[in-house]
């Protein structure tokens, strides 16, 4: 029994898998707020046409161009690997797979999209992207991209990450992102903010706001915004992870997991490994497809599917998601990644469909599993990811209870070497269990009242 | 042409090489400080019975067994790659290939032999491993094993890394290691040196001390002492990297490669690649094979060939080895691992014999090239290793010049993720290059001067 199942080069995946083309009911369109849906000229200032055309497709399979394959072609295939320590460990009867995308230069699976939207930009005769950055996983990517490509990065980085995490604009900086603090001074909206609260730690919501109007306002035209999670060309391209996996899983004999688990934030990870398998559900497959998501910020297991902003401060149009209200705050919990308020509309309209079955699992779990994790199969986990752990470890233990050879299979998003400051929490005893209140959740219905309404449509076939 | 070249792992080597058996003269034996050689008794107390007969062993090849390498599948065989991007950048005639050791858990070559030497410490009825760590490398890699192997592990680690890296710390407190700054109030050679100069930053030398002692000084005699470089056991266990990057080279044509390289601190990722290398060129390949040493710590190039301890308390028997001086202290450069005064005395018998012939290079041109590095094959890598790719670029230059198709391998030995205050300090002009002046090489000739002799016995064939 190997630890590693491998993928040659050149059995790399050549189209992305586009799940609009196979849901059971077609995705409703972003809006604004006046509920008139957004056409693509409307995001013209902000994406390049080529991406705003992947938004919008329902075409089942999209080449990958072969320059996007060279660039992946750096860390991808990349490797299946059985936990059999893990599965010693809990003596479960279950296979436990996971497939590792912590073996990128940045270290999680976020360059997989960044390398191609940097691509695009630079076909397009963009020469610059601005981007948020919280954590700082998804800055890191694409400052990465960026240097690949060609085009400047310039990357705001939420103030108290800034701050705290160093090295992770380090990271940036090697790769010749322009990285500030935001709130920043060279915007107006982070002007704005500092004027009235000139200590403010800083949001994403700040943050995104900043580097959309560094997108909008360059008087050159050759400046686009880039986002790392939520929207479906995002999603598309991270289906790879997904396609790999199964191809992976086939040469070991399996044809279906039994269970398909990822962490979810904005959701492209979780998508990322997912998707390809729920094509397989929608068809007619038997697997337990599940979104994990922290119980600090449970928007899709308590939250409302609404039609919501993306952001804060309500610059981007209104989609139809899982959401705790736009101006919902998070608890300061470690995995800083699932810290956000929404939810990508392609997976909320799967779980609307019965497809997939969300979890929250509190983070002190998590990082016992992290810990059980570093014991048994020896790497360090980001945050992020120890919530996909601690899900496994609990269908693990399903499968032992039901006495089922069941074969599960999660993402491991990425590594948590950069992130080590949870664990310390974790070890000097300083994290408590963390469920968000219910007034918590009454207050997005009331941020929303005013909004078009989205109507749930659920088919109840799955 | 594929950028990854992988092994399966039913063809991972099952036998490390031990080069005692092929040097064309036999090593000088460790003696004491009256000359006399030392024997395996006399190192009873500091390290188990079956390493010490592999220390001194002569015999070829010697097994692998089963346990450790189930350990090893975690991330080997590791991937070979080749940096087709660096090449195209140089316009090379030269094919480059390096050897991915950053994909272990800790992140380098070290836990090779850490799963090693934590299983034949457990073998032979050992509970508690100490070691030091200055860096941190040797100190997660330890930790790593002896969680996986079931020890527990006590790491001195130098006050001043201690203090300046948390994530070092962290990384071993979640593999369980019981990490301290030194030096600490536990034995008595730390209380005197804090007795001494109580604001100390602490040394490599201290912390050796201090991890010797805590090993002998244990009542219940359960307590072994692990080093993680320099002897003879440890390059044997390295040996694996060298015989996978050669099954791998074979897969893709590549009989011997012209160039083979590595950094050298101790020797043991420089050993690792190299030694199965300098076997064929014993039996008359044509092969360069280099080890790179910063300037600031040149003993391979600058030093003495001389009996020499492996300590700065002069605790450790006397070695024939390229030498500064054990009371030599580096600069501070950022490659901790590199500053070390003295070398692995199979790697410095190879140099004597003309096998292997060593290069310094400065700091500078070491982050330039990491920087490179960074832009063309995106890969962020340690200090240490920086001074591989300084020699790879600097060779693929010279096969330019010569207009030769070489082939070139070198060890990547880490990653540098969690030494990133380096390219701070590169990226904001503080390094400057830096020579050691040869009024600290005639210090070293002082330091020695009362010591046996190591007669240099050059056969002048290579």
């Amino acid at each position: 029994m190997n630890r590693k199942i491998l993928l040659q080069e050149q059995d790399i995946p050549k189209q992305w898998y586009n799940i609009a083309a196979d849901l059971p009911t077609p995705l409703l369109p972003p809006v604004g707020p006046d509920g008139k849906p957004i056409t693509a000229d409307m995001l013209a200032p902000v994406f390049p046409m080529n991406i705003i055309e992947q938004e919008v497709s329902t075409q089942r399979w999209i080449d990958i161009p072969a320059e996007i394959l060279d660039m992946l072609y750096r860390w991808r295939p990349s490797p299946l690997r059985r936990a059999l320590d893990l599965e010693k460990h809990l003596k479960t009867p279950a296979q436990i797979y996971f497939k590792d995308e912590s073996v990128s230069p940045p270290g999680s699976h976020k360059p997989n999209t960044a390398v191609a939207q940097a691509w695009y930009n630079k076909q397009f005769g963009i020469k610059r992207l601005t981007t948020e950055t919280g954590a700082g996983q998804w800055g890191s990517a694409l400052a990465f991209a960026c240097k690949l490509v060609g085009l400047e990065c310039k990357i705001y980085m939420v103030r108290i990450s800034f701050d705290q995490k160093p090295f992770r604009k380090l990271m940036m900086q090697v790769w010749g992102g322009n990285c500030v603090g935001s709130p920043s001074t060279e915007t107006q909206a982070g002007r704005n903010i500092l004027a009235q609260f000139p200590d403010t730690p800083g949001s994403l919501g700040i943050a995104i706001s900043e580097a959309i109007e560094a997108a909008v306002t360059d008087p050159t035209g050759k400046t686009r915004y880039s986002l790392g999670s939520v929207l479906n060309h995002v999603l598309l391209h991270q289906t790879i992870i997904g396609l790999e996996a199964k191809a992976q899983l086939k040469s070991v004999g399996v044809k279906t997991p039994d269970v398909v688990i990822g962490c979810a934030g904005g959701g492209s990870n979780f998508a990322g490994i997912a998707f390809p398998f729920t094509q397989d559900k929608i068809n007619g497959a038997k697997i337990d497809i599940i979104p994990v998501e922290p119980t600090a910020c449970p928007k899709m297991t308590r939250g409302k599917f609404a039609y919501d902003h993306g952001d804060v401060a309500c610059m981007t149009p209104l989609l139809a998601m899982h959401t705790l209200g736009h101006a919902f705050i998070p608890a300061p919990i470690h995995a800083g990644g699932l810290r956000y308020h929404g939810m990508a509309p392609l997976v909320c309209q799967c779980i609307v469909e019965g497809l997939h079955k969300p979890q929250a699992i509190d983070q002190v779990e998590c990082y016992e599993a992290a810990m059980l994790w570093a014991k048994t199969e020896g790497f360090i986990c980001a945050p992020e990811t120890s919530h996909a752990i601690a899900c496994t470890i609990r269908e693990a233990k399903k499968a032992k209870e039901e006495g089922k050879e069941k074969v599960i299979l999660f993402n491991y998003s990425g590594h948590g070497l950069m992130d080590l400051s949870g664990y310390d929490a974790f070890l000097t005893g300083k994290l408590k269990p963390y469920y968000l209140p219910d007034e918590e959740i009454l207050k997005a219905e009331e941020c929303l009242k005013n909004y078009p309404k989205a109507p749930a449509r659920k088919t109840g076939k799955w």
